[in-house]
């Protein structure tokens, strides 16, 4: 078997792979693609993924994009087990429902606000003015509302149910890391603060493998902020 | 076997699940909600869908929300054919790398078009700057164009492969079907219109019967649109 993950750790659905990855200590070689070099528009990359995006696995030759598709391949093809991505299929599409609303759900909302306040002003010297950018804020935080009582809250530990975490509360986490590069905590919001421990708890210590440089980023930006 | 769908033609998701269930002759009952009425903001549809959005699908007292979430489900409840979701794991991860991408790649833009040029108007009295509305109608090419080139115009007729369509066609058909209403026809890209074509007479008499509402939104609109 001879499986490749293409990632960038600052993205947040190439952690979520590669902590999985290394978690089920899953035998898999990562290729980084580095975003901040446009490593990802060389013309190699684009070859791999017409997309130019990560993650993208290349499994024994089946070149496969997309976070979600992938997880649902490698379930299929029992590299994730059934704890993290269940079989039976009413549990199943409990854990599909939430992969799939939370494209529009969280990554959306926490993804731009992390683009517009931080990789902007760095990548192409634009700073929004602030009522935009309070809009955007504003957006996220409805998102972070929403999945802190509509998905959390519910009485169980984690997303779905039951008392571990599936492949749905890994990529949550990870994208929820984010905002936090751009100065915002969703730790603010209560039910969020509890469950994302025992997401971090669970896939510890390669969940703080994975967020290495983002949690470097964090803190120097925190530097900034205190001395502002 | 009892399974009822919530939706409203208006919607292109509840569309797409309205028309596969119609033209696999599956036994189900469609549940209106009209949007239009603010119906699914009643406390009898919250109580069945806490997101108040359609589409929604009872099968045998399982409520499950999120279109691509149902098709999976219905998959592999074998309501949905093979030659439409394919079970062969790598055929199967191609379709869904297109339901996944799909969301921000399509469905986001169209959405976003339709409802700040038509909806917003009628609903919020509110119309936009040009100089915004034309950001979101610039968006919204950039997607189409890549839809068009890189999903289309590979050889094949349809979007994954082969010489007939999946879910994942019927999904994207619907989808471009909503700017139309707001004056903008996605056919005027190449590999579109072809496509296009095919899908709808895939799956007519049924395709037409689901957009039997919105094409008489579009016919008013061409013809608001003549006059002025």
């Amino acid at each position: 078997m001879s499986l490749s993950l293409y990632c960038d750790l600052m993205s947040q659905p190439s952690r979520a792979l590669y902590i999985l990855l290394k978690s089920i200590k899953c035998n898999f070689e990562p290729k980084f693609v580095h975003l901040r070099k446009a490593e990802h528009y060389s013309e190699e990359f684009s070859a791999i993924n017409r997309f130019q995006k990560v993650p993208v696995i290349d499994h024994n030759g089946f070149i496969l994009t997309e976070s979600v598709a992938i997880l649902k391949y490698l379930s299929r093809e029992n590299i994730i087990p059934e704890s993290l991505y269940p079989k039976e299929s009413k549990l199943q599409a409990r854990v599909e429902e939430f992969l799939e609303w939370q494209h529009a759900g969280i990554r959306l909302h926490c993804a731009m606000y992390f683009r517009v306040k931080y990789l902007d002003p760095i990548l192409l010297n634009k700073t929004l003015e602030p009522r935009s950018l309070a809009g955007y804020e504003s957006r996220m935080e409805n998102a972070l509302t929403e999945f802190d009582t509509k998905w959390l809250g519910r009485g169980t530990d984690f997303i779905v149910a039951g008392d571990k975490p599936t492949v749905a509360d890994l990529l949550a986490a990870c994208e929820l890391e984010q905002p936090r590069m751009a100065g915002y905590d969703p730790a603010k919001f209560k039910n969020i603060s509890v469950w994302w421990s025992k997401v971090r708890d669970h896939f510890n210590p390669y969940y703080d493998e994975g967020h290495v440089i983002i949690n470097k980023v964090i803190k120097k930006q925190s530097k900034v902020v205190s001395k502002v």
